[in-house]
């Protein structure tokens, strides 16, 4: 059985199928031992999520667990993670993909063949055992051809080329128009940046805010990629965040500043509770918060007349936040959330736009150069 | 003051300035004439949408109502509207586009210095007020320069010319590999579709089988444009599907067998009553529904193993859809709704993927080669 106690770094998926048929094997070998078939996985619950202070980004502890075949409480979800592997296997030899909605109903119908019991009839059943294969194997579940949500836009001075279904074509990031490219589900296997000419990426939460720069050609005035997440960055948006900063480009993130926008921003930066397993894979933690933040209020005089009220959730979510030690060690930030919970009021990016619509383009200009940003 | 009787047809937006810049001359003129300032619009209500049995979409029927500046109780929303107005000519002026958010901050900044009252403290203020504007000078909010959200992705032989943000691109909608170009917030002003080499154009409730269909290069094989929705879609998306089908392709539509599934059905062929202002301009009713379908059941053995229980809201919407005379109208849509209602099942896309992966493509062709499709 593969193990794993480092988060995972590498993000090929050549040996995917080797890992498969690894956890095939060993699995034959107990048995033709008479062992009790066994499988181990890292535990993924909170209570084995870390913060990594010196990488900056969350990953699973040491604390494992492991299903026997022959332990009647466990015999069930054992052989449907075994199932789930067969079907990953059979999907990467096919060289096609699917979702996790797919994948649930080619174990719907292969097992309602053979057995009574309709093991299947939950998706977050199927979804959880794909975590569990996940962890064991070190692997993304993009790497066992599973596609996942997507979201988020890019435009830029970037040029892809993307091998996907029995073609290749280069996508140009800078001739995408209105629109930009959608990032897409997997932006590891068969799909590589050639080559980028700009000088950092900006994040920006608001797809809305996105057009507004997109439209004022700020990426090609200022030499940026410009991404939008579109609210929580899905994991290909933030594979491919991680995938930029490699190229030692800075990342720079604009959000709201309420309980979203942080979360988004800290999401993005450290990775999150849930997807700890795939730690330093999809997590930046150079990443800088530009803004908008409390302290913009004194700089920009006008801003203090947007503000609007910040809700409970906004509320709640900063007091929270102020009990992460990897945020509670920035004073920067100790401050931004306590004036929050102090004034109750919340800013948005998109009150920037109050005296001028192009106002938005000259404060992420003004931030970035005179290096005004959290961390 | 504009009358709109008729739905909105046309997709001009040349004359938007125009409509802007006559509701202030009227509104001078009254003025002048000493008489209290008055802005009519149609009522949007549901009492006030009707079913064209003869072009097959929703619209707003002719009950109207008229605010006037002098009436206490409208003083304020007329004022604002006014602003509203005001706001989108610059707008106009200014060549530039902005969100409704946007808009909100901007009447924020600026009615913020002269009156004491914080008139637009809720964004939903402002969307009811570009809406009354939508309506009474006949033109879409896409036209006032304000952008909408913008969801679903295109794939196929389609060639498209945008001029936005002084730059102009041809997007090539066949070389945008796994992920597709994203549909904008505005298809008409500035965009151009230059050709369509398909015969047909393919919508799919769901992103996750639209990449299955990608991947296997349908559109490619099929000669069709690839459209997906992403679930219920946005108006950019509706808009595009029906200038499409002004090019004389055919519409077919792959969704759910479910409450939802209907609803985006319904929804693309007659337009939502929300929108019915908008009328024939985002309705497609040459649109047909290929499935999946509860008659399928019969067709493909395996599906009625992979069926799933109906829920509440599934069950609701069918009895709902039975009282629609536009639907009630069809025995073949009467039965299958029928069916969903007796034996308390639903039916999802993804089912198709069931025996394997490839079979999602099989179904389509043969569904529109046989021209099983319901109305």
């Amino acid at each position: 059985m593969a193990k794993r106690t480092e988060p995972i770094k590498s993000n090929a998926s050549d040996d995917t199928v080797d890992k498969l048929e690894g956890l095939g094997k060993t699995l034959l070998t107990e048995i033709e031992k008479e062992q009790s078939p066994s499988f181990e996985a890292p535990l993924r619950g909170r209570s084995n999520v870390l913060h990594n202070e010196k990488t900056g980004f969350l990953y699973l502890g040491d604390k494992k667990e492991k299903r026997f075949f022959l332990n009647v409480a466990q015999a069930k979800k054992f052989m449907q993670t075994v199932a789930v592997a067969a079907k990953c296997k059979k999907f990467k030899d096919e060289n096609l993909h699917t979702s996790i909605r797919g994948l649930f109903y080619q174990l719907k119908f292969t097992l309602g063949e053979d057995i009574d019991e309709e093991l299947f009839e939950e998706q977050t059943e199927s979804n959880d055992l794909v975590e569990d294969l996940e962890v064991s194997l070190a692997v993304k579940r993009e790497d066992l051809n599973l596609s996942t949500d997507r979201k988020g836009v890019v435009a830029g001075n970037m040029k892809i080329k993307d091998k996907f279904g029995g073609s290749e074509t280069t996508i140009d990031c800078s001739k995408q128009g209105r629109s930009g490219w959608m990032i897409p589900s997997d932006v590891d296997n068969g799909m590589e940046i050639l080559d980028v000419d700009a000088d950092y990426v900006l994040v920006i939460e608001k797809d809305a805010m996105w057009q507004r720069l997109n439209e004022d050609q700020f990426w090609r005035k200022e030499r940026c990629i410009l991404i939008t997440p579109k609210g929580q960055a899905s994991r290909g948006c933030r594979r491919l965040i991680r995938k930029l900063a490699d190229r030692k480009l800075p990342i720079y993130c604009f959000m709201d500043s309420d309980a979203w926008g942080w979360y988004i921003y800290w999401t993005i930066k450290t990775g999150s509770m849930n997807l700890a397993y795939l730690g330093g894979n999809i997590a930046t933690p150079e990443a800088k918060f530009i803004g908008v933040s409390m302290s913009d209020l004194d700089t920009y005089e006008f801003l203090k007349k947007l503000t609007i009220r910040a809700k409970d959730v906004d509320i709640k979510r900063a007091e929270e936040m102020l009990t992460y030690p990897w945020i509670a060690k920035h004073p920067e930030w100790v401050k931004e959330l306590k004036t929050v919970l102090e004034i109750k009021k919340k800013l948005e990016q998109d009150a920037l736009q109050g005296p001028r619509l192009t106002f938005v383009g000259d404060y992420v200009r003004e931030k970035i150069s005179k290096k005004l940003f959290l961390p």
